[in-house]
């Protein structure tokens, strides 16, 4: 491998002391002169009709400046995924959900605008409404929408011949999985500051992970012309797909800024995160799998009926996505996929990192364990024999330039001593293991582009700026490892500005897993050309031809003449004095293709693949799954920065924890039960077990030195490996979640057979 | 000429709406958490030791965060011309002027901080002081800085033979004018708001002309590297050279934050920026010319002494151009000339818009006329006969590739019917002529370039990113146009961020009247190269050569072909999704040289000229000069905004009329008496004469669409063209500045003879 100066360093964050020491300003710090506070009106209905909506009171209040309802919005309709606009920003006529928008208003202080709120008057006409996915499917079920038809959306997809391929199997069998709705817990609620000015423009600072998105989607939905809208991310407290389009606080507090004339900061609370903005969507998968009699897997087939809640949170991904990575991380001949989005009348649930793949991997990583128990098989052989390697191509076309899942499986299970002591722990104690995958970005449009650039200034300082967000995930970290290790100049000497719409060149945003490798080679090559830039005017002087320079620790050198160097500064100095522009471009898109649901499409540049062996103790008494150990190997590519790459594994594997063991949206008739911290249980620091992270390198051919994104395939095999781990430890299979003390102590009592 | 859609137009400011509803933020508006107060200590002295310095009782003072002396900056000088830095940010054993800066506090609010100065005891030791500069030019003058000679630096230039040409003359003469110390009278006082991070980097926000450039100099003062300071411009209320560099309220605000670690803001307030800021420099200037019995230029010496001050605030400027532009605007074979810049224990002087060619222009332009009184010429003639023409090679060797001044000649002259009326009007009324000139930019350095980027977004808007600062003179308007023109698209559909080191690319500042010409072809060129990318995506889909593409009024076409088009935003769009970087770079760096004393050289891409005709009445009882007419012929090269060129000019003219009537610092042992606009006249808009401004066209080769710069030449002739419609008037030749009553009154009574 490349002897590398800055990139596969563990280098501390560049944004660490300002975050640390609370200098970092998040939307929340920001105050602009004659600022005012929004605050959203919530439904207090799942399904009703609005029979009068009277503000008069509200508007009275001294202190407040603006109310608004439906009726101020325009009657545009938005939605978070392309073709799925299907919620006004303010409720016009109806309510679908408790918690839905029903109206804003901004004020001189929080605690008028929270008054304002309580004098709103709504008479409510309630409408028949429905809750479970099942039940909303059938006919005369009450209508969510004012259509017959309560599906949102169908999926199909289809490779290879399933039928033939389950008639030529060995064994096969069908299973029932479902997942529990999740909550996006990012530690800063939604917030934004709207400032619409004098010249008709308006600027919205936004906690959000994708500014063009959100520009794009607040343009549209205030009928404004997108040029006239900049998007300014500032600190951002996590994401977690959670802030991946337009949310009420967005829309209102920019609504609330042209009515009024003023700036207008507006922040939600928890609750309002909760019950507004989506988040790990429940599904009912019926999962069919066929294999020979080594374990090696002939045929797949699911059906996904997923609750989407009332409106669209950016759901056509997870239920893609469920479906497509069907193809991973296995050899997989035939696949069939049925999925059914389905309108309730729940809070919307949405797109949350993994965005699907947790919940079809849990079901599929849980079968495989019954298929190998049925069929005699260690369940580390089976995923051996199935795993993709280099070179294959999946049945619906994924091309794997490089995998390193057979490496990761043997690291995970050697780390636990998987061979010996599986299986032969004393009762209550156990192991599992699951595997994993996800792509790296995803053709979706058009183009899946970044474009950066890196700018030099006489001082050998680079700026780059780049469209990509950082929402905490480290990427204004890695960027400037990337610029820093093409230039050949220390990390200190780089500065980034990112996620400005007006400041910075376009990117798509953070999700999927892409920032590292699409924004990561669009910086590269930026850096590349500057550099070049540099080295074209220090040639002469240097006495060397161009391809014969190299620039590392802060000096331009002639390769093989060592004493012939100068410092990087004096270089870009030299260059800028020559009237060279010294101002690197560098766009990347990368070589795939939009699928298309009957010939699939290689849709990533690449995919991350990773297994994961986790150990319990159970509690028979309490039926408390302690999750005592846990080891995540993860073919990263090339980790830029190690250090990052664990932690992002290591927060991978808490929100994989947390869907095992706890978190649990409770909704009873569209209400949320448990609508705080409180009451919804995440992991915290003192709830992680002990960790091993293994990064493996597999060098990716596309990805920047190698490297693959990080973001999710970290989390994918934490729930099944959690859920095999208790089956060897207590012999009871779950295909519910999460494994709850009271679930696990009922299975217990009920299972069928002890443990072996 | 060609047909325009956006340049050639009189377009409103982009900024305007904001600028005229209070929207717009200046550095006064910029409020950050945690912020502090500062406040400046000026000495007391006009030359002083500092025998000792007690800040105890002002640190005790509650809300006194900081105080920081000489001996906490580190002890690195800095200065506003290269080579020349001459003092410490704040004093360091010695004061050397009356208002130097000798402590400065930060406390929670702006009282406390003015509290705290008086609680601040300095004692010094009153030392001889020197305030003539020709008696400082004396050997045993006091000593001002710590050298035997207070000659600061001496300028010599020699070109042609001039000895021989006065030989060769048919008439010359020697007269001594003297012009006024000025001050710059930018509505806005100097402020900065200085914001240290955690991670060791400053951030600046700064009223400032020049942000690259005050970046380095900020850096350099305070010890830090270049890299690590960032500075950035918010809206500017006026620089007119009084904003080039670093003055006490930048260092002071960003030492203070690195102390306390909180935000700074600092204001100056109009007394300090008159005592410490500079201002147009008074110089004694001896001038002997030669001529031809028909009036042509023979020959022309000058020497010119002038008072620096205590510290330089750039004064190497009017000094050089003081001699150089002594080349124009007429044919002139033979040229010396001497300058000596003394230092004074006046407040510092320095460059003000024109830098030196108000000054020597109203010596040359008076004299001209003198000449042609003794030579029985019309003043008009005497300047058509001696005018540049496009082609000519002055001696110092400038390149006048365009000059209209014979039609600015022509057209001021014209507008009064010059040849009827001038000598014939009645008596107390009479016209005077002065002409023009000033390069546009100047090469002083390796480079004198501009980078810019322009970024085409998939709605078709267009954000321009330059270094170069509107401080109100409207530069973003004109690139802003320039882009719009280029881009063939509307000017609301182009924004612009301008002057932010690291946002934005390099741009030397705003100085010289480049902006348009240096910042503007950089725009141009950027915005050809993303119109370029959109035409490459294009040209399939439309069938057409891409040379065939053409962008107008938003929309694309083949030309010829009118029905084949396209918008432009779905022109972008397509591009994107074809995965074309839609992002223009373009760099300018024009073509000229450094000049040589002995040799000269071609400094400037072009070089403006003017003429200007003052009609004056003057009150025979009181001394009032009123002026009540004046036009303005300006060679604009071309006037990308009509309105914001006149706007220019009409500033520029009061300037001019400034000086000629009110205008002066009258300064006594040091001290200025008169440090307020109540006491110092600068004219209101109510003082402004019944005014015509002409634009010529001369279209430039160099400049963007023809364009030469505006910023300066149009206050050239201004004071000479009072002067010398004075002496028409009342028969008083005026060789002192300005023409205020009581100089007026005691000139016509000791007359030596009445008007003819």
């Amino acid at each position: 491998m490349a002897e590398y100066s800055v990139v596969g360093k563990r280098l501390p964050r560049v944004e660490g002391p300002a975050k640390a020491t609370g200098a970092s300003k998040f939307t929340g710090d920001i105050s602009l002169p004659r600022q005012l506070y929004g605050r959203v009106l919530g439904s207090t209905h799942a399904h009703a009709r609005i029979l009068a909506l009277d503000t008069r009171r509200a508007e009275r209040l001294p202190g407040v400046k603006a109310v608004i309802t439906g009726g101020d919005t325009g009657g545009r309709m938005y939605g978070h995924s392309p073709g799925m606009a299907d919620q006004y920003p303010l409720a016009v006529e109806k309510v679908r959900h408790i918690g839905e928008a029903v109206a804003a208003v901004a004020a001189l202080d929080e605690d008028a605008a929270q008054e304002a709120l309580d004098l709103i008057s709504v008479e409510y006409e309630a409408l028949p409404a429905v809750f479970d996915p099942r039940e909303a499917m059938k006919p005369g079920a009450p209508q969510v929408h004012d259509v017959e038809c309560n599906i949102a959306r169908t999926f199909q997809e289809h490779f290879g011949d399933v039928d033939q391929g389950f008639q030529g199997s060995y064994y096969q069998r069908t299973d029932v999985f479902t997942t529990q709705p999740l909550a996006v817990g990012a530690m800063e609620p939604h917030a934004s500051m709207a400032s619409f000015g004098t010249e008709g423009s308006l600027t919205l600072w936004a906690s959000t992970q994708s500014p063009f998105r959100l520009r794009k989607f607040l343009a549209g939905a205030l009928g404004l012309e997108e040029g006239l809208v900049r998007v300014i991310k500032p600190a951002v407290g996590g994401g977690f797909c959670g802030k991946h389009g337009l949310f009420s606080n967005d829309f209102c507090s920019a609504l609330l800024s042209t009515r009024t004339g003023r700036p207008v900061r507006m922040a939600l609370s928890r609750e309002e995160v909760f019950t507004t903005c989506g988040g790990r969507m429940p599904m009912v998968i019926e999962l069919k799998t066929g294999v020979k009699q080594d374990g090696r897997l002939v045929a797949m087939e699911a059906r996904v009926t997923a609750d989407n809640g009332a409106y669209n949170r950016g759901s056509l991904t997870p239920m893609v996505l469920a479906g497509s990575l069907m193809n991973l991380p296995y050899r997989l001949p035939n696949v069939r996929y049925a999925g059914y989005l389905v309108y309730t009348n729940n809070p919307p649930t949405g797109v949350q990192r993994g965005a699907g793949n947790p919940q079809i991997r849990f079901a599929i990583e849980v079968q495989l364990e019954m298929i190998a128990e049925e069929l005699g098989l260690d369940p580390m052989d089976v995923r051996l024999v199935n795993a993709l390697h280099p070179g294959d191509v999946t049945a619906n076309r994924f091309q794997i330039r490089s995998c390193a899942l057979e490496e990761c499986i043997e690291r995970a299970c050697g780390t636990h001593r998987w061979k010996e002591r599986r299986g032969r722990l004393e009762e209550g104690q156990g192991m599992g293991l699951a595997c994993g995958d996800h792509p790296v970005s995803g053709r979706s449009g058009p183009h899946d582009s970044s474009l950066a650039l890196v700018k030099l200034d006489q001082s050998g300082t680079a700026t780059v700026l780049t469209g990509a967000a950082d929402i905490g995930q480290g990427s204004d970290t890695t960027l400037s490892q990337i610029a820093a290790e093409e230039l050949g100049i220390h990390l200190a000497e780089v500065r980034i500005i990112s996620a400005d719409t007006d400041a910075t060149p376009l990117d798509l945003g953070t999700f999927g897993s892409r920032v590292t490798v699409i924004a990561g080679n669009a910086v590269r090559a930026a850096a590349a050309e500057a550099r070049s830039q540099v080295f074209e005017a220090m040639a002469d002087s240097l006495e060397a031809r161009i391809e014969d320079l190299e620039a590392r620790d802060g000096r331009v050198y002639v390769k093989g003449t060592p004493g012939k160097s100068v410092s990087f500064s004096d270089a870009v100095s030299e260059a800028i004095s020559r009237g060279k522009a010294v101002l690197g471009r560098g766009l990347y898109d990368p070589p795939t293709e939009k699928s298309d649901p009957v010939h699939g499409g290689n849709t990533s540049p690449s995919y991350t693949f990773g297994a994961q062996v986790a150990e319990v103790a159970v509690d028979r008494d309490t039926g408390q799954v302690e999750v005592v150990g846990l080891t995540v190997a993860q073919d990263v590519g090339f980790a830029i920065n190690p250090m990052g790459a664990e932690g992002q594994l290591e927060g991978s594997a808490s929100n994989g924890l947390g869907q095992a063991r706890w978190e649990d949206l409770v909704r009873r008739e569209g209400a949320i039960l448990n609508p705080s911290f409180l009451d919804y249980k995440m992991p915290t620091a003192l709830d992680m077990p002990r960790m091993a992270t293994v990064l493996v390198d597999s060098m990716d051919p596309e990805g920047p030195f190698g490297a693959k994104g990080m973001g999710e395939g970290g989390l994918v095999p934490t729930v099944p490996a959690v859920a095999n781990a208790l089956y060897d430890a207590m012999g009871l299979r779950v295909t519910e979640l999460p494994m709850a003390p009271e679930r696990v102590l009922d299975g217990l009592n009920n299972r069928r057979r002890p443990r072996k």
